[in-house]
């Protein structure tokens, strides 16, 4: 089986990560529309243009799901790839929002993500759709961005700027934190100590890997596992532009060099 | 007299403070082509391309001075809008050069900017070039910039920050330290600190500012500065795409809420 993962950049990464783990049977075709970075600042028409370019470039590599690992493109245009994709679509929303409303106990739950995320209430209309009731408390957390791609995720630097972004929902007793940005699971042990025990963190990332796995023939997913087959090997990366910033940064998000990077246009 | 201010985003505000309060008879025309940042990862085919883009528009708007406040239209494509562009072109790396070597001691000078500036070696070729017996040793600082846009100029999170970046200079003795990243100019007080009362930091907005004065027409610059006169009120500014992020961070870089912002097709 193969699963397209799109992305406006690298943040995606994780995604990839999380399926590997979760799926090493299964072919990962990885798309990082390099070029267009940041989707976050644009209109909601130019990201859904630039959606369906990425979708009809992932059709042709023969996906047969495709998960869409972009916060952006989860919010304002899923639908529209949705429409436009013979394929099962999974968006990186959705599954965060299951998994923290499973998770929370005293319904108040923290967002992080960033700042065009927050802004656009996105996983607050997503909770509040499924449980009205819920509390649900964002803050934009701008700098862990650059910190993941520094490799700076546990430093005196990660620290500090974790104690001054989360100050607030630790205050506000969330007792549940989603990581609206693929970016963020990198910083995932700095958020938890900061945050303390007694809350759970959502790992996006995690919770898509979770659903495309479910949403896959069972047998089909086994297939390969059951032969001790990997076919991490075979995985394809494209990027639309920049590829040696893109093959230092992916080194720091999944621990080893990308052999094979290979540059397109959308 | 009309000088134009061309970034690629929202660092070229330093320089257009600079100028400003330089300057208080010019009038400045500002234009951030924030659709397409970053350009530091970009081809210099494409950098070029979008660099002539800028100066056409800057023209049609009657400037009659042009200041490249981009690190990287400085460094790869200055030539290119010097042969386009029927009046003065100031790129943003010759001043800060300039400043540097009058500066210096010792010979030893350190220079910062993002990861593309400084592997590009641009400052130190030119330093080279000019004072072929300089040390220049070079630190990629990308921290700054997010750091610059969030506000967070001298709080822990950007000292412990400067902290790591600048260690190495430090260690190494450079007097001088160019800040070759139009956004630095706001962590000055953080960096000075840091590398301590006998090193120099040449701030390139201000020394940008000053070749730009010197090139004016004397006469022309003192005009409405001897009437009391401040052009500020008739300064506009453009962007490409965005204007909210800008707006929000421009306020932070000026002090004050831009009121015109004009969101151009380039």
């Amino acid at each position: 089986v193969k699963i397209g993962v799109f992305d406006s950049g690298i943040g995606g990464l994780t995604v990839y990560r999380a399926l590997r783990r979760r799926l090493p049977g299964a072919g990962i075709v990885y798309l990082g529309d390099t070029a267009r970075l940041p989707y976050g600042t644009k209109s909601a028409e130019t990201v859904g243009r630039y959606a369906r370019e990425a979708t009809a470039f992932m059709l042709d590599q023969g996906v047969e799901s495709l998960v869409v690992a972009c916060n952006t493109v989860s919010s304002v245009a899923l639908d529209e790839v949705s429409e436009a994709s013979p394929v099962p679509v999974i968006g990186v929303l959705e599954p965060g929002v299951a998994r923290a409303l499973e998770t929370t106990r005293n319904g108040r739950i923290g967002v992080i993500g960033q700042p065009a995320t927050i802004k656009s209430d996105a996983y607050g209309r997503s909770l509040r759709a499924r449980r009205p009731e819920a509390t649900v408390l964002g803050a934009a957390c701008p700098l862990f961005v650059p910190l993941a791609e520094e490799g700076w995720t546990g430093n005196e630097v990660a620290r500090a700027a974790a104690a001054l972004y989360l100050a607030g929902l630790k205050a506000a007793g969330v007792d549940t934190l989603v990581l609206g940005c693929t970016h963020y699971p990198l910083l995932s042990e700095t958020i938890a100590a900061e945050m303390g025990p007694e809350v759970v963190l959502v790992d996006s990332a995690e919770a898509v890997a979770a659903e495309v796995a479910r949403a896959l023939d069972p047998a089909d997913a086994a297939k390969r596992t059951l032969a001790g087959e990997s076919a991490e090997s075979e995985d394809r990366f494209f990027v639309t532009d920049s590829w040696e910033r893109f093959r230092e940064v992916a080194a720091r998000f999944l621990g080893r060099r990308l052999e094979s990077l290979e540059k397109i246009d959308l």
